[in-house]
């Protein structure tokens, strides 16, 4: 028997298992991101964004470069993106969240680069045209600019739409990147497709284009999700020998699947909560979430339940409770056996549908302004 | 020892050896260019053009299907393209002039690539930017228009910055070939970068990029030098896949070296004309080639000469000496040994420096007009 309590894999592709964050980031050279680094964000930010003050935005790289630059006056652009393949969930806003927050408070521009070819390549179970995956990102597009970013301040572009300003920059990167390099990193093979081989190159472009754009050189801040941090791995050094700043990175978490996963499988629409669900579709979802409690009512008032393994505690804890004090009653709730499960969940699906109406008004209302935030060659 | 006499090698970058063109067209399922095939082109052009004629333009993939569409009223466009890397040979004229009477015959749209990419991503001995590929580009494509192309008809673009029309297209093709099947087809290894990897994907594009453009299936027909081949063996199974014809192809075998072999060498400036060789440097140049004399003047008008070794024929018979007749003159005193190699090299310098001189004049007269054949986004 082999001992597999610790196991899991993370890469671009896939995640499965039990993820240790901390492993991984001591594994791949990342640095948590400590009191003293928390503290100097402050200063310029006055409070922290509940995604730092709970650690689910965890790690970095160069982070504490990119405020050295910012206070030297030189300040940081932010990218980020998201690969559209399907519907959005609530743990897709995770980075998109911070950065606008981000945006707010350090008043910076923010690229978000839409990899419509990316899933196209990589992802032949989609069984959609690249068409139709560039389609279905429009309606992703809305939700992101839905959070409030500033149109002014914010550029989105989709490769598709915008390679006549990529492909020139990704050439470079792939120059200095071989085939042996993008197999360990990405696990391809020999019947990888020369597509998907070469993409890595396209998501570096724009962790260097603004440098490109204004003819010198501007620090550049990626909040992500650990699973892609392997493309700057292979890609920030590339970028130093394009003579641009390597870019800082910051890692979140992911939000674990309704039924404790570490990361909800798109394959398994139960295990998350869409932005498009009905009230009907999140009540149902909830009910059915893993909770840390008791197996009866009774021994749940005498013993109390596990906050950790209670998916409705995390997702409060994750995004839905965003006040300290608050989330600690849920938590002492839990704890003390005082919040009995059925309720725990009828509280958390009417939180998540408010958040969602809200959500769904503001995307309607962003409909016609999409154009302000779309870069076209 | 190893019995060598028939041994070549030709892929898409390196040529090596004495080409044995029928084996090679063999080898591939290309077809030889046959005298009912030279009889319905010429049903179309009254005339044959001289590469025709003398089986330098010798071998194809479905022309008789491109002359059919054509004939039921459904006519063809040409692709094709130059890969930058430096200044342009006379060699790299051939099928530019197949594809200029070609166009004037047939009265068609002429599509040209330039991917300014390819050479700076497979040949890193260049040593050139991205940038410094690109402008070199432009004189090369002054050499190509100097040639006599229609403007109105002929569109020439840059994969660097023709990327937003193209990119899309070449990550459909591309999501349809493996590492394996161009690690076969073009000799990559492991240590390959992943831009020369993806870069087959790029010039396939040009060959169903008018059917995208029109929203209709239109007939491609692409000339080229048989090393070209290779990219087309890959991708026309694709192409149809995609739902668009397969191109047909022309083959042309090289312009062959002043020293004798195959295809002149760009790492040996001496073995070919440059489109921007002074008079000085073409005589000296022709002066140093092969010719099939014998060893003395007395054994050459005994004996007379071997035309088939003789570079200064074969120059003759490629390029510069379009009507046959004189050029069976040529010949006839060549093998009778009644012309001697002095005479013989310094009236092909001569002929060559009256085309250069009137090429350049060319050259100069579309410095002004070359905007109106560029594509961009």
């Amino acid at each position: 028997m082999v001992f597999m309590a610790e196991a899991y894999h993370v890469d671009a592709y896939k995640v499965e298992g039990k993820v240790d964050y901390e492993k991984f980031a001591k594994q791949y050279g990342i640095k948590l991101i400590d009191e003293a680094l928390e503290k100097r964000i402050t200063k310029h930010t006055k409070t922290l964004h509940f995604l730092l003050r709970r650690k689910i935005f965890y790690a970095h790289r160069e982070l504490d470069w990119i405020l050295n630059e910012y206070e030297k006056g030189n300040p940081f652009y932010i990218y980020t993106g998201r690969a559209p393949s399907g519907p959005m969930s609530i743990g897709h806003l995770l980075p998109f969240e911070l950065v606008r927050w981000l945006q707010e408070k350090f008043d910076v521009d923010v690229y978000i680069q839409i990899p419509d070819e990316e899933k196209y390549l990589a992802k032949k179970s989609l069984n959609m045209t690249l068409e139709q995956i560039h389609d279905i990102s429009y309606d992703n597009v809305l939700d992101i600019i839905a959070l409030g970013f500033k149109p002014e301040k914010t550029k989105i572009f989709f490769d598709t739409q915008y390679a006549g300003k990529m492909y020139k920059e990704a050439v470079k990167v792939a120059r200095h990147i071989t085939f042996s390099t993008v197999k360990d990193a990405f696990g391809f093979t020999n019947e990888s497709n020369i597509g998907q081989i070469f993409y890595t190159s396209m998501q570096a472009v724009p962790a260097f284009l603004k440098s490109v754009e204004e003819g010198r050189n501007v620090p550049c801040l990626i909040p992500l999700a650990i699973d892609q941090d392997v493309h700057f791995r292979v890609a920030r050094d590339v970028i130093g020998k394009l003579g641009y700043y390597k870019p800082a990175i910051m890692h979140t978490k992911f939000m674990p699947g309704l039924n404790g996963e570490s990361k909800m499988s798109s394959s398994e629409e139960n295990t998350a909560i869409y932005l498009k669900d009905t009230p009907e579709q999140v009540k149902k979802k909830i009910n059915r979430a893993l909770t840390g409690q008791q197996a009866t009512a009774e021994l749940q008032k005498e013993l109390g339940g596990d906050v950790d393994k209670c998916m409705i505690c995390q997702y409060y804890k994750y995004f839905f409770e965003p006040d300290d004090k608050k989330l600690a009653e849920i938590f002492k709730a839990e704890k003390n056996g005082t919040l009995l499960a059925g309720e725990h969940k009828a509280r958390l699906a009417d939180t998540i549908n408010a958040f969602l109406k809200k959500h769904n008004q503001n995307k309607e209302r962003m409909r016609d302004r999409v154009d302000e935030f779309i870069l076209r060659d």
